[in-house]
């Protein structure tokens, strides 16, 4: 077998085989693939899909290219949760004590944030000595003894996923659904999960704006981890606006404090709304649960007996952070003393929402990453005081931008202005959860 | 403007500026765009195909990344033919010295033999003593001398061409039309001509089997030579069997002398017609001749009255071979001693002939070149016996392959003996020029 029959036969629009696709991932992992021929696989990919059958041996051989991990000495099953990304979205934080607290086990690894999204690690990294960097014995102690723990990935893990990420990212490559699947897939695999419920985005904040796309992507995360032994159902969910009040580091995981601690507000509900649901979805996917309501009830049971809480409580502490923060969640890393008021320029109803350039507008602001290497600063903030069908008067606040830096500060509440749409009519309520997809 | 916006416009089948590609040429040359982009662009490319304005860019792109030679002070036509490449192909050594005894002026860099092709540079060498390294104020001396010098290709010339081909192997994107366009014509417009006759082949030996796809390079060659300022015609002709009877190296100059020299049979009448009419489109499209008919004419006088062999006497001497070899053939380097009949297992007429494997026997067997590093035993040949349409008898003679190696010359017998279909009904007769490309 040579690399450039393999490229030609999905340049042709052939369908590869279980081998030929093991040969080429283990090419790349080793290095015996050239760069060169892996990125003109990898747009003849893009250009010609995949059938199902090369979608399960691509993801198969990726989660295959490094170690898998194995609690089986835990007795209870193991699920997760997988989102595709949006602004404000920190349901990770609500779902994994849910979960624990409900009987389940959720072996977390969580990625950086990086464009407009967040990613779990910074925001954990705003808890007072939290560490992210768990060697695997330390991962697993922690997993048993809480229900959950929350890392970062270790370079043993589909190894072969961040050499295509990487060539993705220079070759514009990232968005075939094929590539997506099997990098997501294969990552959360690799964590020997029994279940698994992946929330795809839909909207303007998501990688997929449109809803067809986001549900052949759903089919797609859902079908692959069937096909790989992991009970997988996707959940369609909207992502028009920030999801939540919180955008930003600190400001997140003070929100989700908030919501463990029972304080909800009609703008922190819908965070709380779609962690249940899809807490309530992995019980059942885990078989602790037989039906969603008793799912749903068992969850929101755990939520307000504040059993979840507890659970968060003793991770923080078993993960070397300040467990305080749960009864002062102002021990969290604070705000900036700086803030700047966004006003709304018109009276009307809040119409539309640029999410995806509130969510660019605070990582330029130093709330995120635009590059890789950027640092973070974990106080830069964004808090929404509207949402989409909210009523607002010229002059008045949609919201308050928190920036150290004068300038940064001004241009960020001035990009983030200009993405709220104020119009005559109140428009149609967004649902939040749109579709389920087994 | 990056590579992969580049690279992302052309993935979504959008149409690149000038500037754009240009931008992503003089990046391949500089090695600012890394490899993994350029392949990936290439593939984006293969399927994705390019409008005119974007191939004419592209070939312009490439032809300016390196040295554009100037032949100004010969006060003549510059003229040259390409082809696309067959088996047994070697028009070139007859069209230059009727061109030039014509009065036009061929400035011709060739290349050597890849695959089951062969390569003009490798065919003058077994002529004693002659340099295809000729510097380029050699060159334009020969030139100046004979009317026309043949020699390799100089590093200066369209470098980027040089790093895109070797990408184009490794990746399987060598059969894309703009690709392979933009490499010819960049190619032949950095040698400053003025018309250029282009000779498609199609059938079995050729690169391009289907008609259909040899007519779609034909255009595009012809239109993009046009569109460069370079009068261009293409030819379609037939590679359905050798051209000619010799196949190799030695033996194809041997055919060509003796064609000169007016020796001609029916085996070997198809090179010099099929050169005739290059040689003769050349001369109008130089403006020498103002009709076809009368161009043919010319060079039918100027083969007949013996003055395209002086003229290829004076080139052999300029370019140091020795001129001997015009009035006793025999002085090229000999076949081997060795010789291997192909006989016909079967009595009937020859219907079908597999010329590209007759090709990949005598390059196999030593003749050419499996791999670029190969070296050549200009001995080795096959001499064909038989064309499509002729009669034979089981046991009768095919033709004869030479090699100095009894296992490798058996084995090349065998080969072509298989190459030969032979049935009970004699074929149509094969058009040797099957369409003009304006």
């Amino acid at each position: 077998m040579r690399p450039q029959d393999i490229i030609r036969k999905k340049r042709d629009g052939g369908e590869l085989s279980r081998e030929e696709i093991e040969f080429f991932v283990s090419g790349v992992t080793s290095g015996d693939v050239a760069e060169y021929q892996i990125s003109a696989w990898l747009m003849a990919v893009f250009l010609n899909g995949m059938t199902d059958a090369e979608q399960s041996a691509l993801t198969l051989a990726m989660l295959h290219s490094g170690e898998i991990l194995n609690f089986k000495d835990i007795p209870k099953p193991k699920v997760d949760k997988h989102s595709t990304g949006g602004v404000g979205d920190k349901t990770s934080l609500l779902i994994a004590p849910f979960v624990a607290a409900a009987g389940a086990c959720e072996p977390m690894i969580s990625g950086r944030g990086l464009g407009h999204t967040g990613g779990t690690l910074d925001k954990l990294e705003s808890i007072p000595g939290y560490r992210v960097n768990l060697s695997l014995s330390e991962f697993s102690a922690v997993l048993d003894q809480c229900g959950f723990a929350m890392n970062g990935q270790t370079a043993e893990i589909a190894p072969a996923d961040r050499k295509l990420y990487a060539l993705r990212d220079a070759t514009a490559t990232i968005e075939a659904i094929p590539l997506i699947v099997a990098s997501i897939i294969s990552k959360k695999c690799a964590a020997g999960l029994d279940a698994m419920a992946i929330d795809v985005k839909t909207g303007s904040g998501a990688f997929m704006r449109e809803r067809e796309q986001s549900r052949r992507l759903a089919r797609a995360l859902a079908k692959t981890g069937n096909s790989l032994g992991v009970r997988s159902q996707a959940l369609i969910t909207d992502m028009n606006q920030p999801l939540g009040q919180a955008v930003g580091n600190s400001v997140e995981v003070l929100e989700c404090i908030q919501l463990l601690r029972g304080e909800v507000s009609e703008g922190t509900k819908p965070v709380l709304d779609l962690s249940i649901e899809l807490a309530a979805r992995m019980l059942v996917l885990a078989k602790i649960e037989s039906s969603i309501e008793s799912a749903r009830a068992r969850i929101k049971q755990v939520h307000e007996s504040g059993a979840a809480l507890e659970c968060f409580r003793q991770n923080v502490e078993a993960q070397c952070g300040d467990p305080r923060v749960c009864d002062e969640p102002e021990r969290i890393l604070p705000l900036t003393d700086k803030s700047f008021k966004v006003e709304s320029p018109r009276s009307g109803f809040v119409v539309k929402v640029n999410a995806q350039e509130i969510g660019h507008a605070i990582a330029e602001a130093g709330g995120g990453r635009v590059r890789v290497e950027d640092e973070i600063d974990p106080r830069v903030a964004f808090i929404a005081e509207l949402r989409i069908g909210d009523e607002v008067r010229a002059g008045e606040s949609i919201g308050v931008v928190y920036s150290a830096d004068q300038d940064c500060g001004q241009h960020a509440a001035v990009r983030i202005q200009a993405a709220y749409e104020i119009g005559d009519e109140r428009p149609a309520a967004l649902e939040l959860i749109k579709e389920v997809i087994e």
